[in-house]
């Protein structure tokens, strides 16, 4: 049996959502048509609005519908002269809600990969170039995943940074806070070795 | 921090899907806005359209954008005189997908709750018992969820099919195929043992 045109594309949209499969969407589907309507409407519009309206800070390049985000426009935080690059906006976040860091950002939207055609200027390097001839930043924060390309693209960076000479730190890698040895990968365990530090007595 | 409104309240709005925690509105979000805006604007469409053209089939009450669904359009379908009634429209998309039926369906859009106020009425078995004195039904057959408001409701259906003198079944209860003993519930247990079959030696 078919369901009708509508319904089937309806399913189909919602499988784009990240996470969502054919059951999932048909959940999803079959709960907005029979007692979901009026939020399923709203859902509509605040898709058209967010896509409509949000674009990129021009000065940390972060999802925002002001042309300037909230963080860049802090005045506190730009004479803190900090400047964490990470890779997208979710890390943004994930940094705030620890809050610990109260300096700014610059938000490459993705990584450095040359297989995939994506070098400098697409994640905004030439932008930030120019920031860091113009501002002054104290010390650059590298904040890039501990992947393969981040870790090529936090290179780039502190290669760009070293011709400014401006203070460069990769954020430490290691054992996760709570997490047990035994569960943790080879990779990281490895860094928190290589990246051990000093216990200083003085402080205890 | 606080990330744009137009941001904020397309999360809220993702939140509303089922099975969608603030995590993953937060991706779905961030995903649809850092690198799938055509396919969230062909959601937004969809959700609109969706809503705006899907109604209830005028025979069965499934969901559907034609005045009559599919099924019941069917000519050998309706001739069969099988009626199959079930509590929404993914339990007829269940049950299509065996390929074991060929019979019409009823879908109540619900269940008999009398402590939430929904009544016989509200699950259209007005029109229910309207069709089982106009058409030539020759078997009904209850598939409403093995729940308590599902049996309730079974129980009710079976009472209106007897004052019309039609026989009327109910979907078997029992071990599901493949599954252990051991991992079954009670309940189901307890009507896999009531609904035993004698084992018809003949058939061998
Ligand atoms: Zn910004
Ligand atoms: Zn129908």
């Amino acid at each position: 049996m078919r369901l009708s045109p509508a319904i089937t594309e309806l399913m189909r949209a919602l499988r784009t959502l990240p996470g969502v499969g054919p059951k999932s969407a048909q959940r999803m589907a079959f709960q907005i048509l029979e007692r979901q309507r009026d939020a399923g409407l709203q859902l509509a519009q605040a898709l058209s609005e967010a896509i409509e309206r949000v674009g990129h800070c021009s000065v940390c390049r972060t999802l925002t519908e002001s042309e300037i985000c909230e963080l860049c426009a802090n005045e506190g935080r730009r004479q803190a002269g900090l400047l964490c690059i990470v890779e997208t906006p979710a890390d943004v976040l994930a940094i705030e809600q620890t809050g610990q860091y109260q300096g700014c950002y610059f938000v490459l939207m993705g990584h450095l990969s040359p297989l995939d055609g994506i070098g400098p200027e697409d994640i905004g390097l030439d932008k930030l170039a120019e920031r860091l001839a113009n501002e002054s930043v104290a010390e650059i924060i590298l904040a890039t995943n501990p992947t393969i390309e981040g870790e090529a693209t936090a290179h780039y960076i502190a290669e760009l940074a070293r011709q400014h000479s401006i203070q460069t730190s990769r954020i430490a890698h290691g054992v996760p806070v709570g997490g047990e040895l035994e569960y943790v990968d080879q990779a990281t365990l490895g860094h928190a070795f290589s990246g051990r530090k000093r216990i200083d007595f003085d402080a205890f």
